[in-house]
């Protein structure tokens, strides 16, 4: 008998959900709008529905659980805490939409539908970590560290071949370690943090910051900033922009010099790159390298493999919520 | 029967054996002069000759096992290696003193005479980490750091309930994590690392910055530079010199500054801070505890306890080594 996995990808746009094998097979896939179903236990209800049309799929199949990604969520509590590009809400007495609900508890509501199955969330980076250890490069590694590389920069450390959750849940926030103090005013209300220079939005910042250093022509000049992607810059230094190209080079070498500290934390075999800019290729990978060596400790030079994610990019999210099924057949939660 | 362990503290003045029950007591403690036997198989018949002495203490006692605590040793290999404060010879056919070894093979040295006992050896930060998770503050925590700040700054990461070693079993070297790039040179031929701020000899060079900002009087512009130490600085900041208390202050929001960072990583339970610097109380303690809350992401704040180790000072390192062999029993290191 087959034993197959549900995962299940909750995004601000869409909801996937998948049915994946042991090996990373994806033997069915579903998608709906996360936005159709702004009432929480609509929602619930519709994900559940789509959960059981999987299974349909393969009626003789034994699930194994069901793992979540989704962000702001919490592993120890299953819930998904203050989610900023989510929004749901309670629903009333008599149906209709009742309060924003800050706290949504995901896990528990499926537990009541599914008692049995082990259900295991997390946030998409951490999913992500777990899907290169399951399914990807990561495979047989013990230590090692994913980037991946959005709007923010999120991460995910695996250490002894466990992912570190830490005491509340919520380790592995490498985005927001602070790489400059006094630098750039970050989201999270800090200065400095990692993802305001290295990120999709950090490296048109960046590229501001070119433009403002360096006196040669580049047709991102012609635009207004406002309507500049990280796609564009990879584009323009593709095509040979002397300011696209530094804007890379300066991420790049900023990416190593973080790297380069975490690597005193936690010496990993390998670090993992994942998500849009490192589509860029040499552009970023080669100063990446050469910072992460230059700034290293002697003793952990030329050990550390800098490695693109094994995970195919458009599956990734699913994967790795469905990863999470596996790992937590091999190390429980304790739920708190 | 009683079930104690062996716990050898090999430092470049004394090498301290011990023998010590599941609770921390310690039944016997014997020392003798590290230099004394520059030729390392000497050294090693010594050692022995030191263990088997404990053992004839409680002859009737089950010994667990050895556990070492020494600079630079790799847990994988059980090798001392390039060690910096200790120097180790060869024995010639005749018996005279050959050449001065790089890598000292400890542990499979030790192995010849207990071929079955299990024999762990780590650095002293981490001997200390899992010395405070057995015996001391940190006894029921799963996520926790330990800093000990001596001549430079040392650190030991327990995640999951593990001491974290990574890939070679370097992890955890958190005095080199690059806090001000640009900064100080470090003796480890990069700059800005954090143990050129906050160590024994890192407040020292503080120090001596805050003369060169500062314009008011203190005893200590009196003395030769190379004659100051930190505890003179911790005198002097308790007589209330305002040099000195100022070099705290600053050591204090740097090392705060550091921990927030490291927060973002393993999210710990604690931070426990052993050694020297941590005596001068409150001077040291209130600018920490200030400057990590002020530099923490909001979702960690008030979340994270700072808090002495609860290791007595002079016994840590024999506790520490000792505490290798439960943390070996439940974790058995795999030999690379």
């Amino acid at each position: 008998m087959k034993r197959l996995a549900i995962g299940v990808d909750v995004g601000g746009t869409n909801t996937v959900t998948g049915l994946i094998d042991e090996t990373g097979n994806i033997v069915g896939q579903r998608t709906f709008k996360t936005r159709d179903y702004p009432v929480f236990e609509e929602y619930a209800h519709q994900l559940v529905g789509e959960i059981e049309a999987l299974r349909s799929l393969v009626p003789d199949a034994q699930i194994a659980g069901i793992g979540i990604g989704a962000p702001n969520s919490n592993p120890f509590t299953g819930f998904i805490e203050d989610p900023v590009n989510i929004q749901w809400y309670d629903r009333n007495a008599d149906g209709s939409r009742g309060m924003l609900l800050r706290h949504i508890p995901l896990v528990s509501h499926l537990k009541q539908f599914y008692p049995i199955l082990p259900i295991a969330i997390d946030n998409d980076a951490n999913a992500a970590a777990v899907g290169e250890m399951i399914y990807g490069g990561a495979q047989g590694m013990r230590d090692f560290i994913e980037i991946t590389l959005g709007t923010g920069l999120g991460s995910g450390v695996v250490a002894n071949g466990q992912l570190i959750r830490g005491h509340g849940g919520m380790a592995g926030e490498l985005g927001h370690v602070i790489l400059r103090p006094e630098g750039r005013v970050c989201g999270c209300g800090r200065r400095g943090c990692l993802e305001t220079y290295v990120s999709a939005t950090g490296i048109v910042r960046t590229l501001m910051e070119v433009m403002a250093d360096d006196l040669r022509p580049s047709q991102l000049r012609s635009l207004p900033p406002e309507r500049i992607d990280s796609r564009m810059i990879a584009e323009a230094a593709q095509a040979g922009d002397p300011l696209a190209q530094e804007a890379f080079e300066r991420t790049g070498m900023l990416l190593g010099e973080a790297l380069a500290n975490f690597v005193a934390f936690s010496q990993p075999e390998a670090i993992f790159l994942f998500g849009g800019l490192t589509a860029a290729g040499q552009l970023l990978w080669a100063p990446v390298q050469r910072s992460m060596e230059q700034h290293m400790m002697r003793n952990y030079r030329g050990q550390v493999k800098l490695l693109p994610s094994g995970l195919p990019r458009s599956e990734a999210a699913i994967l790795g919520a469905s990863a999470l099924v596996w790992q937590e057949l091999r190390h429980p939660t304790a739920r708190r």
